[in-house]
């Protein structure tokens, strides 16, 4: 049984499109390297009951991670925190380990720079005020932290949205975590190029050497047009180092490019050119 | 009442982290600019069961419109249309309209390039198999059709997944549909940057501004450290012409600069040069 993951987004600036959402895919990538099944997104607004909603639906699908991205900071639209509190009935208290952490944050940025930081203001202690029974995770590169709950066999993962904090604290107190659930499952994918093959016909090809190589998932990304065909397929599979998953996915390229060159298309094993 | 819509993208590359979801932000940002509030994104993977739960969760919640792309394609992994006729107890049948469709497609390859691709093998069959009672939308610039489906008040639009396919689709039968729901609702947006002011100094400074300028949503996004700060100050409104949408910006905008200025912040209205 493979380890499942849900990511969560909050942010307006993504439902409206003036961000694109790079965060999910940099979290899809590093959990799906680290053995666990990304099985859903959502992206939801800056709006406590929407979140309260979207987190409840989420843990009720009882995944064994679920990580959120967005709403932590100190403006009154970040507001996650509150959000997770009301979907997990608890209540909003000032964390003392987050307390700490935060007002180091503002001590160092007193020596740093020439500003008075090291008042305490309403929007700081926000950064501090989690749900209850839920544990904060030092922000390497920023002020607020994450927060790290336990929710009936689901560890829920509270990121910061700005890309390169929530990077950091996912690589101190994430990446681990999901290394271990894994259980040495690893993500292994290889990627083939074609010319001059359509899709239409590329597609009983692609169900042959499915059928023969059971574990191996291929998908067909169409990169030029119907009539101007130019196709990446690209072959992932996950296991165990014992279950020699690369060596499998060798094997399948292997075939696909046979067939698809004696189909008459023109076959790469990197893309050397792109043709659109 | 503002008209809204939900988004639904379809497919493991965008799970896995290994395309980033452009569309979803493009659609957000078309849905939006026509006066058509986003009210959550749902990305998901090639799997019936699941497209068929996250269709059936979206349409649960009554949105006017659902909007999704990927999975039209000839491959098996494309099945996004299974998924919604499992969702709504429709049958998957030979659409007529779409199958002239998908072999007019064919035989303008057939001139255009020298293969023979005026056989409809299953694959391409496959293409202009819909749910019943669905309505094929002639795609453009590639192969599949789109699909337009009623369902209990919500308008379902189920988009192909490559980019310039479901932007011409969108372009030519869905953004008319948007607009005429909008009732004449426009988004108006206008930024402003500020350096040498924390998140935490601003956001007071924020509270005030959404408080003296109630229809105006102000939301900071940062782009430096909290300790070497740059801040995009995103401001957003919604309304008809009549209401002068960009003046109530134009007002907010001139408040915030203000207190920032007075806060010992730098301000642009335009952004002249990245700080990180």
């Amino acid at each position: 049984m493979v380890a499942n993951t849900e990511i969560i987004c909050v942010g307006n600036e993504l439902l409206i499109g003036k961000v694109v959402n790079t965060n999910a895919s940099w979290l899809g990538k590093q959990a799906t390297s680290n053995g666990i099944t990304v099985e859903r997104i959502t992206v939801c607004a800056d709006n406590v009951e929407e979140m309260a909603a979207v987190f409840r639906e989420v843990l009720a699908r009882k995944p064994n991670f679920v990580i959120s991205t967005g709403g932590l900071g100190p403006t009154f639209d970040d507001k996650t925190l509150e959000g997770i509190a009301e979907a997990l009935h608890r209540k909003l208290e000032v964390n003392a380990e987050a307390l700490r952490m935060v007002k180091a944050k503002y001590a160092e940025y007193a020596t740093t720079r020439h500003i008075k930081v090291d008042e305490m203001t309403a929007p700081r202690v926000k950064m501090a005020t989690l749900p209850e029974g839920t544990v904060p995770l030092l922000n390497p590169l920023g002020t607020a932290p994450g927060v790290r709950a336990d929710v009936e066999g689901t560890v829920l993962i509270v990121l910061p949205g700005v890309p390169r904090e929530m990077e950091a604290i996912f690589e101190a107190s994430v990446a681990p975590l999901l290394r271990q659930a894994s259980g040495g499952v690893v993500f292994h994918e290889k990627s083939i190029f074609a010319d001059d093959v359509m899709e239409s016909v590329l597609a009983p090809l692609i169900d042959t050497v499915m059928l023969d190589n059971p574990s191996v998932y291929i998908k067909s990304h169409p990169k030029g047009r119907e009539n101007k065909p130019h196709m990446e397929l690209h072959l992932s599979t996950s296991g165990k180092p014992t279950e020699k998953p690369e060596q499998k996915l060798k094997k399948a390229a292997a075939q696909l490019s046979h067939l698809i060159s004696r189909a008459g298309g023109e076959v790469y094993a990197n893309e050397t050119a792109e043709s659109h």
